[in-house]
């Protein structure tokens, strides 16, 4: 079994099945539940979710199901969730500020413990707990750390320089908020997140 | 030609495709582009975006590609963006307070026109010139505004409920920023926000 062999999309659904299987550990009224029952929760054809499952080995018994535990704890491993990833945060703005503050990074495997921004009025100040650090530490923060994972929280004309140097720096992972495409090297990953996008895919399915 | 017959995954690449068609116009030297530009720029391959674009009609000419100006117009209408969609905003934390700060929904066809949340102390302050209204006020303005786009900004915990009360008052596209799956009748659309299903689809291919 190689990671290259399982599309992308499987890997994208993963995460969503982990965080399910987290409300029902949370609603703590079954130890089993099954690819019926996870589909239904989630508007996906069980047979999607067996599919998908079968590709990291077999985590259910016909008739019994899925010991939710389990394969929460498989899920992890796969994802590589069994340590709490570093986080690099770039953009200090209302934005970055309200990802800092976010809570639910930590449970579920990430932690932002470096914030950049070229503000000289942001710099030094602090965002829940941790020091606002100039974009000139940049590079030398992210080697010495060895953070691979970062998130942009930068405006759109900044950002694919900020990519640039993350990239250079051993940055590997991004999750950009800035609503641009990205271009990095092979190997790079980057994720968008952009509010617009997804309410204009949704705008065209109403009528004016 | 009826909406139905294009996969949602094309019209998905809609905006990405209207957004760089914007980042040209702005970056003024170019009339035209073509598939091969676009793709370039957007790690695309021109067939794509041809095809894409080849269920809505013809844009474009053998040699001398898109004709920039138009093809935006042609998107905006294809996407219901001749109009301003007027947006709720529910949830006033952070998050909520970052969204309504934001100023890329306007030039994008979108605009936060109410906020709610059910917090006493952020009932009556203003964000960005927008009083925050309590939940009690959410149906009777959706329905009087004939409201029909909401963003979620609250936690997962109330995030279902607040669904079922849009839906009901009349709003048919949520996107949603709390970390969970929603459930809403068929025409519903929601879309999804989550950094963290982001950050571990990324984490996968990443070598603890």
């Amino acid at each position: 079994m190689t990671h290259e062999e399982i599309p992308d999309i499987v890997i994208g659904r993963l995460p969503i099945y982990l965080r399910e299987l987290n409300r029902l550990q949370n609603e703590g009224d079954k130890v089993t539940t099954s690819s019926h029952e996870l589909g239904q929760r989630l508007g996906i054809s069980s047979a999607q979710i067996r599919k998908d499952l079968s590709h990291f080995g077999e985590f259910g018994k016909q008739g019994t199901g899925y010991h939710i535990n389990y394969l929460v704890e498989q899920l992890r491993q796969i994802l590589h969730l069994d340590i709490i990833w570093p986080v690099a945060l770039i953009g200090a703005g209302s934005l970055g500020t309200a990802l800092a503050y976010y809570n639910g990074f930590m449970p579920r495997g990430f932690e932002i413990q470096w914030i950049f921004d070229n503000d000289p009025g942001k710099v030094g100040r602090e965002i829940n707990s941790i020091v606002v650090q100039t974009l000139d530490e940049l590079e030398e923060t992210i080697a010495k750390n060895r953070v691979v994972i970062a998130i942009i929280a930068t405006p759109a004309s900044a950002a694919q320089e900020i990519v640039d140097r993350l990239v250079e720096a051993g940055v590997n992972a991004i999750l950009s908020y800035a609503p641009l495409h990205l271009t990095a090297p092979n190997g790079v990953h980057i994720s968008y997140s952009d509010p617009v996008t997804e309410l204009q895919r949704m705008s065209y399915y109403l009528v004016p």
